[in-house]
């Protein structure tokens, strides 16, 4: 234990760390504000399919980009969820797995706190849930999405698949573009439970807070020990890799 | 035949059956509630271009991804129709493409009755022929179409072809989106059997229903047959791969 | 010269002009299609931008596609103008490249037809040419683009390059996607010889018809010529191959 | 130095800066020119929605594409930020990035020269700041956004990444495509100092120019010395090569 929480200090998580918070700010900050410039542009925004499209296409393209750039340092989380599946299914440590989510959250308040003291007037929207549906389907339904994403980056993660590991987070920005246009106007297509945060901390009220974070962390547990154990049982620990192995040797 | 029946219950067929499911099951629920996103935001949706957008990119990004995850595991058809032409074709057993169908038709009847359930009040939309085209018409150009998707799938799934294989299950996914875009306001743009029958089902009207079916059947026959016999004739059985040799060892 | 004639005839070569038909007949399909699409949704499709898009999206990634099935066969030309500039360039032989003409022209105009025959009083959209635009201007505008375009293919072909030749056909569809962007409301952003003439034929105006065969060819041309003989010219003619070489080995 | 100077005019060096001419010529052609088209379909373009994602996508797939043809010869810049960190960081010598500053502000000249030309009655759009942003909180935003972008850059070009360097100029063509649309409506998402001096000298107005450059030289210049410190610290200088390793041998 003792060595598994000195694990988390070497200078190879260090690096992790600051990789997570790279890669979440930059995503944060371009989903958050492509959210704000379609506001701009159009002040009924939430009821323009346009908006949506905006949405989708700056979730998939930020999203495959920055998992691009921490694949091979951090193992390119960027989302509490996926840290907490990983942690439930023994890819990475406890400990390891918090600084991952403190990373995380701190970028994710960073981003959003920059782009509302540099957009003047201008407040952070935040996820909000259709009348449609009820606070408990609304969950259901961003967990059920954060599944997939999950089940995807297990997929694109495994070392055991050939040729098809190349695009891997293009796939994985892909289907997250994919979700926003399925949820977006029901449930608020968050997915992300950093995003969630964020915006909430910013805009200053944690309304429904909770849908964005229970969902989500079920949905990507029960993907990830379904990979693990039915779909690909006998599969050893270090397929899927954790922060240490991750980490291009310099 | 008694051995390639008992064939279809290893453990790697069950595998397979379990990822054509999940595939299908958020393949279909992405697609669906795009159309349903594009509604509520804008009520009269069928005749708005933006709404065609939506659909075209939640399709290809939605396919992309679910081929991608299932494409080591069962193959990756997701598709009635796939699954058919692989049959005729040999490449995998009538036993076995029989539970693919019951797995993708189970699986898209749930995903639309997942949003039945937590999008309330709303109906799930049902592909419909736009008065420009017959019945007869339309099955013709959504066989068209999947003829050129199912083509695609063999051109992707062909081992002898080298570096192109790569980036395989993103083209499959860009062709069906760019189908979505040419068909949409004229046949729907359903393309996959599976996505037909789950709304037709969950909204309780077959009409047209054999529109869906017949055309995308016959059209992936031939594109598998005119794959194998002419334009890559001594191909040999192994090359596309059926259900127990795509299996990863585990 | 005997020799060179009757190689435009072995079983490869004739698998090349069927895989160009399908191609180009694919291409031509979804691309005017979709034209059509925009036009039943919103009557003044031409002035409004979300068709745009539409033309843009169903260009690149139908183009991604077809290459990709051509790509090992015929070379993955589905464009007369890629065709003229390899002829000229001694990459494929004269009459090769006329096969190549006509399988490409045959199934675009097939492919218009079967729009006119099943989509019941629409008419087929032509290409047209801004009142911002001269003739003259938009021949240099669709060559220019046509340049950028056959570059990429040189660039996507050139068996020297290592590991960026794997997502080829895509960058390939990106630019042609890009350049509908681009020219589409000036000079239609046809890019593709092909494509205008097979919309003219079944609309029967072939009006500023050598518009898009004039700037494209020569646009095309240059582009080869750099490319082989100034920025990599010690180049061998095998690099970028011709009809038989690239076919795979059945 | 005078070997530095010297190596500046090698045979290769000049493919370089030729290379880095042309990419940039096509990349700030296809940019201005579907803001044009936008701006034709619609008068008041700078406030739809609608040509927010023509902006994006013609700049996620245009840049994709000329990265991809430039990446062997002059190691894809297209950028005079990336060139800068570049500089800054030791990969090229300064010679050489003054040359392709150079090429990079000519071709842009020319190609806005060239709409301007060919696209009579039409002026060409400059990039402009929204009234809830400061001249200083755009700079910030632009030359974050830069950051990112040439962050990406520096984890595409390094050798010791694996497999993740296939899909690298498409990621880094994404990046950009996002950016525009977090940014578009506010600061107007240049995110390259050379589209901004370009339309800037054609459009004969050189308004908030500075805050085109100055941000993105800084955050360039950030992300470059991050990536090569902190990051990935013992990197030694060919890994991200400078102008003459890039070149393929001819």
């Amino acid at each position: 234990m003792a060595s598994r929480f000195h694990e988390s200090f070497t200078r190879d998580a260090l690096r992790s760390y600051f990789a997570e918070f790279i890669s979440t700010f930059f995503y944060v900050l371009i989903v958050i504000a492509s959210g704000m410039s379609s506001r701009k542009l159009m002040p009924d925004a939430s009821v323009n399919p346009t908006s949506l499209v905006v949405g989708a296409i700056a979730n998939a393209f930020a999203l495959s980009s920055v998992l691009y750039i921490a694949w091979d340092i951090s193992g390119g989380h960027v989302n509490p969820a996926v840290t907490f599946a990983m942690a439930v299914g023994g890819h990475i440590s406890v400990p390891t797995a918090l600084f991952y989510w403190i990373a995380q959250l701190i970028a994710s308040v960073m981003a959003c706190f920059f782009l509302r003291l540099f957009l003047v007037g201008m407040h952070v929207p935040t996820y909000s849930i259709a009348e449609e549906m009820t606070g408990f389907g609304a969950s259901i339904l961003e967990g059920i999405l954060t599944f997939v994403l999950v089940y995807t980056i297990y997929a694109a993660r495994d070392t055991r698949r050939g040729g098809q590991q190349l695009s891997s987070t293009l796939v994985i920005g892909l289907i997250s573009g994919a979700s926003v246009l399925a949820a977006g106007p029901f449930s608020g297509g968050s997915i992300n439970p950093a995003c969630a945060f964020g915006s909430a901390s910013i805009a200053g009220t944690f309304r429904n807070q909770a849908v964005y974070w229970v969902g989500p962390l079920i949905g990507a547990t029960v993907a990830g020990l379904l990979y693990d154990n039915v779909l690909f049982p006998s599969q050893s620990l270090d397929s899927i890799r954790g922060v240490s192995e991750v980490n291009v040797r310099v």
